[in-house]
């Protein structure tokens, strides 16, 4: 593999290139991207599967303006890490849950989704053309992002006589700039999903928008916002992108996956360790006024792990919860990464080593 | 320009083509992509305004993998017709509707749009370089297809860096194959859109999560599906790609633009036209057991103009509509395209000649 040296592309690259790692500024990483050398792009006919697929270098490719995802959006997309261990190996948190995730998306969305054990293969492929981007332990981790679309041209609203499955990589820091905990915003004007649409799924309709509930959000100082059921408008579901759970007693509750909210891989694996740890866990609706209510509130999601909410802003209220070394949210998080990082042994069998 | 003879690209196409027209099997356009010869172009950086915009060759074009388009949904589409009259000029039918429409999606999708006046000017131009793919006078319309799409690389959701305005058109002729009415099924699992949501502008995220409706619908023989409202599942909303009407009496009632339908070109069109011959229109929530109980029922949109629905099917009911020579939809259908296609004065002011 030629030892490209990016330089233009992204402020995050140095002149420092050798033969185990890529030019990054590695402490300076946040989660904006930073082009990696190689992506990985199989392509499938309407009826057919996918072909074998092929890793080839990294950059803009060719698509038709007639494209079902650039005229419907018809399109999902996926998100994993890859982290390098203490030891020297590199490994994937839990990718066959992104490969069925995947496979309930395309089922929704109308397209035919690579079968999983083609996911984790090229996942794996992709990871080890760009093996010297994989941050060093505990610098962050490789972003992988995995792409179905529609690239066959398609004039009336129909699903696209063809399908790309494309995977990207960036090496990725924090998600949230705050070091401390997130300051949310429950948005009383945008909701995200409703019954009997795609916010089950990780389509891309879901999320573009919601960006200007982000845009507004941030420009008043919040991190995020957390977004309410649209049916009644007195529950919470989730935040952008991270689902929420709420602790009081020893019961630590969120909203269940009834079709309006993302199914997180972080979400299911963090209740695991939390009833292993002794909690009760609940999967159900819960409202504001338990919200409001609660001792701590944290979010999960590939991108942050666990994140410790710091305030809820309701209407004129704000509300402080736990963070901290003491809080609940701080000792899942650490339990996690510990496991993902390789630090204690994966009891779960959840760690996949690339090789 | 060249006489550029595309043979391989659509069945549609013969080797017959001159100076005034493609060659193209005029009588059999349905509504599929037939690419014509150029297409237009133009990009913005998030936070200034767009470039001048080029006429280039009709082709796939390059696009970043991290795209938000690609990755969030980040797009809006537009569609409008250019129509070739009797008398030799190519019109256009309210394209000024269209870059409003296009400028307040825009703002819910958080993207610089193109101003109102070069909207318009790129149809032109777009049209104007493909003159000899405008369908002879009652053989079709020339579909213009204007898309404004986050092509910048964004890899956490957030809006796109860059935007891109491309202008693609297509021969086409009956977006139904149906030439009675149409057959629609109620929908009672899906939902189309929710307040606060995306539903009243033409964000591509509106279209990829029907397309499962869509293909059920098919598959069972309907024309088309009609939505009912996320709020409350007892008001009709509007079908995939058309609005909806019902006529009892002297009164048509048409569901109210206020969010969750799309504010149709075609409907505003229409509301006008049957005023002006007399009938009383009102914009308001219909239930579905007003449309069960409605004499007449039919949809408009740009792909169709005014269509007839001829039956609705809602659980176990299937309810028969009053169509042909004498319905109101056959009326206001005559009228409308009797203006578009230069046969009456258009004392509206609503016909633009392309020149
Ligand atoms: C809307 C939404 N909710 C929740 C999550 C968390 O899911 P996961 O834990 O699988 O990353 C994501 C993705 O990261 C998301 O986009
Ligand atoms: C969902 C939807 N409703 C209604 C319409 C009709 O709008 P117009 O009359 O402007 O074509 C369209 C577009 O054609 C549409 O996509």
């Amino acid at each position: 593999m030629a030892l490209a040296v990016h330089l233009s592309s992204s402020p995050l690259l140095t002149s420092k290139a050798d033969e185990k790692y890529a030019n990054v500024k590695w402490d300076e990483l946040g989660f904006a991207l930073v082009p990696t050398d190689y992506m990985y792009v199989a392509k499938c006919k309407q009826g057919e599967s996918f072909s074998k697929g092929e890793i080839v270098p990294y950059g803009d490719f060719l698509i038709s303006p007639c494209a079902g995802i650039l005229n419907y959006g018809q399109g999902l997309f996926e998100g994993l890490k890859a982290y390098r261990t203490e030891d020297g190996r590199i490994t994937l948190f839990r990718p066959d849950q992104n490969a069925i995730r995947m496979q309930t998306g395309a089922d929704r969305t109308c397209m035919t989704p690579p079968s999983l054990d083609q996911f984790v293969e090229a996942v794996m492929q992709t990871v080890l053309a760009n093996n010297k981007w994989v941050p060093p332990p505990g610098k962050g981790a490789l972003y992988i992002r995995p792409l179905l679309i529609g690239t066959g041209a398609v004039l009336g609203v129909a699903s696209a006589p063809e399908y790309t499955f494309l995977i990207y990589t960036s090496p990725v820091g924090n998600y949230h700039k705050a070091s401390s905990g997130l300051n949310l915003i429950v948005d009383h004007k945008h909701r995200r999903a409703h019954s009997g649409g795609t916010g089950g799924v990780k389509s891309c309709t879901n999320y573009s928008p919601v960006v200007k509930s982000l845009i507004e959000a941030k420009s008043s100082g919040f991190s995020d916002v957390l977004f309410l059921d649209a049916a009644t408008g007195k529950n919470i579901e989730e935040v952008s992108t991270c689902n929420i759970f709420i602790l009081k007693g020893n019961i630590v509750s969120t909203p269940p996956t009834s079709g309006t909210i993302l199914p997180g891989i972080t979400r299911k694996s963090i209740s695991e360790l939390a009833r292993d740890i002794g909690y009760q866990v609940q999967e159900r609706d819960v409202s504001v006024d338990e919200l409001l209510e609660a001792e701590e509130v944290f979010c999960t999601g590939t991108a942050m792990v666990v994140k410790a909410v710091e305030t809820v802003t309701f209407h004129d209220k704000k509300i402080k919860y736990k963070t901290g070394e003491k809080a609940l949210s701080t000792k899942l998080h650490l339990i996690l990464t510990n496991i993902q990082m390789g630090v204690v042994e994966d009891k779960k069998g959840w760690m996949v080593v690339v090789e």
